[in-house]
């Protein structure tokens, strides 16, 4: 018998329209279908999918043991993520291994942050793993805007909002176009990094990009709470435009 | 009679199946598809719907005046090609003053630098623009990789190979993931910036991501000569991984 296929299949930033046409039609046939999710929650991946799959598909619901719970610089925390995606990847190569292929749902595209990597790493080795990019959250949110995010031969930084401040001031005063993900917590951090990089008063702050909740505003017009895990905050590049 | 659309539709990284569920119908039921090209040239864009299009859509063909004849600083450069996008746009704001839609094909993601920016600026005001974000070529080059870009909290720099070396090397050397775009002519200058940036061994080299020609190679093997428009160099950020 032959081994199966995990398919890693991006599923762009959350309007089901923007999955690529080859996401979409490995979606509606498969047997097997995996996401992560927090535990207790529906999952924003498999909510993406809804109405999509066939019927007779098989879930398979990975629940992160942890997640803001235990800092990320824990031991704890790494030995936590370790264990669990030793079990995923389990379950994953023993359906490979009968000859199922499995798609795994990754929000936004599976190469650029998120989970589908460690999942990637752990099986490559021993089962046939295919990955089909997607489209970006964070194209989803330059989108949104209205405005393009880079012109001519504008430096686009995408950042992280867990790096330090001085990190984050540097790079973003260096930039032309900045990127901001994983702000949650760290609001107020990026905020006064963006003011210390002269760029603050230009920066958009996009949540639910491309989803029904959709909310777009200037950030200097936005209050001091967000949306922990789908804000996004850009600044256009201004580079040459003829 | 009301006004028609203009649809900014990314196609993504070249791959017909990569393009979004939303490009794909689009592109189907178009009766105006408008493309930019290089003159004497079927152009990439026009290529990579090759028979997805409607027989009876009417084509109206942009083709560039200058390319790389005059160098992009000369005033010259930028005359020609606001002229250019300013018949362009005339052409299509009277088509959607007739009340017809018109598809614009877009390579890769219509916000993240390319042409149609050009001409969205000067319609919006006008008539309806709706732009489809798409896969990008450097989300297409890093796929192809096979190894994931970014991880944790890496920092991603996109960056122009037209930028001077200093600028290159210092961006390059305080980024963890890096990816270059607009190779060329400044292969040299680039591949310098990386050894400087102590990133030139870890660099990877993708010439038409995506398309049937994809070649995937580390820099350091790749020879001397790269197809000038459709090249990217990936250095994968080495960040947190559990």
């Amino acid at each position: 018998m032959s081994l199966g296929t995990i398919y890693g299949v991006g599923l762009g930033p959350g309007d089901p329209e923007l999955m690529s046409v080859r996401a979409d039609r490995l979606l509606r046939s498969a047997r097997h279908v995996a996401f992560f999710r927090k535990a207790g929650r529906s999952g924003q991946a498999r909510r993406i999918v809804d109405g999509l799959l066939h019927g007779d598909a098989v879930e398979f619901a990975m629940e992160y043991p942890v997640t803001t719970e235990i800092p990320v610089d824990d031991p704890a925390y790494n030995a936590a993520l370790s264990t669990f995606y030793a079990e995923c990847t389990a379950h994953l190569r023993a359906l490979a291994a009968s000859g199922e292929d499995v798609v795994v749902l990754c929000e936004g595209d599976p190469f650029f942050f998120g989970s589908f990597m460690h999942l990637y790493t752990r099986l490559k080795e021993d089962v046939p793993v295919e990955v089909v990019p997607a489209i970006t959250g964070m194209s989803g949110a330059w989108t949104a805007t209205g405005h393009p995010v880079t012109w001519g031969d504008d430096i686009l930084t995408v950042l992280m909002g867990t790096l330090p401040e001085d990190v984050l001031t540097d790079a973003m005063t260096r930039s032309d176009a900045v990127v901001v993900m994983k702000i949650g917590r760290h609001f107020d951090k990026v905020k006064s990094a963006l003011r210390a990089a002269d760029k603050y008063d230009t920066a958009w702050l996009i949540e639910y990009a491309s989803m029904p909740q959709q909310t777009v505003q200037k950030l200097s017009e936005a209050g001091d709470k967000i949306t922990p895990y789908f804000s996004i905050i850009v600044v256009h590049g201004q580079g040459r435009r003829p």
